[in-house]
């Protein structure tokens, strides 16, 4: 018997659901990537009973004495940091009754059966209808959480996705990047009028670019004795720490996508790979937030793989892969991937419009909550958002307005910011990295970045929260300021 | 509330047994065909993990009451035999106690490290050390078992892979074969002495292959819709009824290993996947046994697959996707196929040396639990076995030899004679549908035997035991007698 007896237990009741997990994470990649069609309901019906299973053991009135227990113990800083994530999980699932949390599920699951068919009929009504009481549901559990960590009622919500994360602190941010974004666009836009880069000519075999985008995860630093590479509808990164399982998607016309969308989830891939050994399944051994996670992503994607030197190194293993073109030159890869231009589907689009993507639906499903839009009025209030932030029209088209993301219809509200808070956060880092950074090329400068995020952020799994971890990394608060320099510097003072 | 209150809540609990092992059975699919190297001890213990799960609930003592409960419900036939399979289980569970079966698991856990430390070194001393005390428990086992069910020792591990099978029956049918067997395969090699079939020559690019075996899969009644191909070490069946997957393995220089693996993994998924639905995760509705499931295999593999009129299809295919050469001649092939030769390997032995090897192992491993060997003479009597079934004399090559198969390591004793049994129940399938079927070509043949299969024996899941099964749908006994006739029919018969 060991001297924190109770901790232990907590401890080890974590491993058991982690493992779960472990099972659970192999079962939605292999859905997402091999199941074949016909087995869709067997396995919903599987994944649910073991998500019973796992809510089970989450929920075991066991913890709380374990817990109380645990406070007593002689825990160091870092177990008491790790006990105290668990007393907050464990406040969370007591805050939601069992019948609420049921009847979320059930809404949800007609939310995505109605999303579904909304979608293919370009239709938003038969959406609202299901939307509508998922969304009382909603802010119901944000009430009760809310009651249970005195937070306000999106607050409740957005502090289950990001620890200590406020809409005042979202909101300030978000209405700097308006004030200095709709001009920026403008002027980016004015600038590259005459630019008119080469889109590269297919067809692009998928062979190909497999064994292109393999290349580039191992420059990139991805394991590859844990994890794999594989093919679905929509990239993602999946699995767990030991077994780090990406995606992308092949067309056969089209070879850029399928290279970014690697390197996003090759960002993706590294933190969640590097998260602390020692803590694996213990709350703080996770990811610090949804926002730290996309600023991964983002970093690799954007900061570093739309960079010239980068750019400079894809253009030859293009050359190499499918034969030579004008297209595959770097000054055209350059433009191609700088390319600015305001479209109505957020994972179309580039750098620099995609902000005001987030903030629109940000401001939506915060009215949303908290009672200020009806969900029949959502149309009309995207369709003037669109023309205030992008300048762009009403074109009556639902599926590519408010029905093109699947966040509401999965009950997930709150979640939405982190999209714009990880490219901050993405700028950030880069800046504060760049800071330290020595010479060298383009290898020496991925190693270097690789070894000071690991150290940086992902070892730290989740000691901090979202604005801690980036004062203490960068010296600043996290703000808007380093993606308004990043952008400005890109696209307006590089040389055109 | 049903008139069947008890028996419904059983079966609510075996449903959610099914959905468990729904996953586990991705996990263990993922693992053989996709997991990198690296995430082996992880998934290990969220495999065992799961296990305990599923264990836990097979195990809850709240079943005894409802299995007496439900005996005096209103059930009917079916409803019956599928309550007597539970008890039958459940009896089989009590009469294990829980420290012994942990002690039998340690113990194989040992065995397997053990064997393949021995494989590796080539070495019986080192696998025997960990063989010895597994015995003794598996031992335990049958005792305890037998004490149960008022079976010897042996017949209870029987029992439990083949419910009816006993020691007597195996060795009566074993014996038989052992007694025109040798003689059978003396004239064979000489008939064969002089022909020479060509070997087909390589590179056959796994593409091509992969293509080949997606297309006799589909000849052969394959559903793409809930199943795929994959590739692995070994070839297995694997997956679930709405979820089928089977592997193979493909060598850039063979071409018919490959697919013929494909043809005998189909024979195990078209049984899988039409097991009857109504009876889904019950006892019920399982496949009948091990021997009956290797039976679909060869009679897909052997009495269709290597007979001329579908060697005659194969040929175009063969050309087709890999070019004209002589060795894809129909008559070649079939020299081919039935090529026989006594080798030491039974995986890669022929159709007719095959018995021998299935003889050997279930007659050695019959006296290692009755005490009668003890496992260092292992060797000795093995090379002895070898010599009398194969005329092959002692090559001192335990990895070839003993250490070949894994079943024991696995602590899998009472499994082995399912393969020669299956032997003997397909051809004798094949007897009875023959007598059955009305002419018509090769695609005509498989769909009416695919149906004359899915009504006598797929659709009647675990309804009867496997000689109950065999008798009534061939209207005779299990015996070895056609299976002897197919052997003479093919090899000593058919025109040369």
């Amino acid at each position: 018997m060991t001297a924190t007896p109770a901790y232990d237990a907590l401890k080890a009741q974590r491993q058991r659901i982690r493992r779960l997990e472990h099972i659970q994470s192999v079962a939605t990649w292999d859905r997402m990537t091999h199941m074949p069609a016909g087995a869709a309901v067997a396995r919903a019906a599987a994944q649910a009973e073991l998500e019973t299973v796992v809510q089970r053991l989450q929920t075991d009135p066991a913890l709380d004495d374990l817990i109380a227990r645990a406070h007593d113990e002689a825990l160091d800083e870092a177990e008491r940091a790790d006990l105290a994530l668990m007393r907050r999980d464990r406040k969370a699932a007591l805050a939601i009754p069992e019948d609420l949390a049921a009847r979320k599920t059930e809404a949800t699951g007609a939310a995505m059966t109605a999303w579904t068919r909304a979608r293919s009929a370009n239709d938003w009504t038969i959406f609202a209808a299901a939307l509508d009481p998922l969304i009382a549901l909603v802010r119901d559990c944000a009430d009760r959480l809310g009651a249970a960590f005195d937070l306000a009622r999106y607050d409740a919500l957005l502090d289950q996705y990001d620890r200590g994360l406020r809409l005042e602190t979202v909101r300030a941010l978000f209405d700097d990047v308006e004030q200095w974004l709709p001009g920026l666009i403008v002027r980016i836009r004015a600038r590259q009028a005459n630019t008119m880069p080469r889109e590269p000519a297919g067809p692009f075999p998928t062979g190909g670019q497999r064994e292109l985008c393999l290349k580039l995860m191992a420059l990139l630093g991805f394991n590859f004795e844990g994890g794999r590479l594989d093919e679905s509808a929509h990239p993602f990164t999946g699995g767990s720490s030991e077994d780090v399982r990406i995606t992308t998607r092949f067309r056969d016309d089209q070879v850029l996508p399928a290279l970014f969308a690697v390197i996003h989830e090759t960002g993706h891939a590294r933190y969640q790979a590097a998260l602390p050994e020692a803590w694996r399944g213990q709350p703080l051994g996770e990811a610090c937030s949804g926002s730290m996670h996309e600023a991964q992503a983002l970093l690799l994607q954007r900061q570093l793989g739309q960079s010239r030197p980068f750019l400079s190194a894809l253009s030859p293993m293009l050359t190499e892969t499918f034969g030579a073109q004008p297209a595959f030159d770097p000054e055209n890869l350059h433009h191609l991937m700088a390319r600015v231009a305001p479209s109505r589907v957020r994972t179309e689009a580039d750098e620099a419009t995609y902000p005001a993507h987030v903030i629109l639906r940000t401001r939506l499903e915060a009215a949303l909550i908290a009672g200020d839009l009806k969900v029949a009025d959502v149309p009309a209030a995207w369709d003037a958002q669109m023309k205030a932030l992008l300048d762009l029209d009403p074109d009556g088209d639902a599926r590519n307005g408010p029905l093109q993301d699947i966040h509401w219809a999965q009950g997930m509200f709150g979640y939405f910011p982190a999209y714009l808070l990880g490219a901050m956060i993405a700028a950030q880092l880069d800046e504060a990295f760049s800071r330290t950074a020595s010479a060298g090329g383009l290898e020496a400068r991925i190693a270097a970045l690789g070894a000071w995020l690991e150290a940086e952020i992902w070892r730290q799994g989740s000691r901090w929260t979202t604005p801690e971890l980036v004062a203490r990394t960068t010296g600043r608060p996290l703000g808007a300021g380093a993606f308004r320099r990043h952008l400005e510097r890109r696209y307006l003072e590089d040389a055109a």
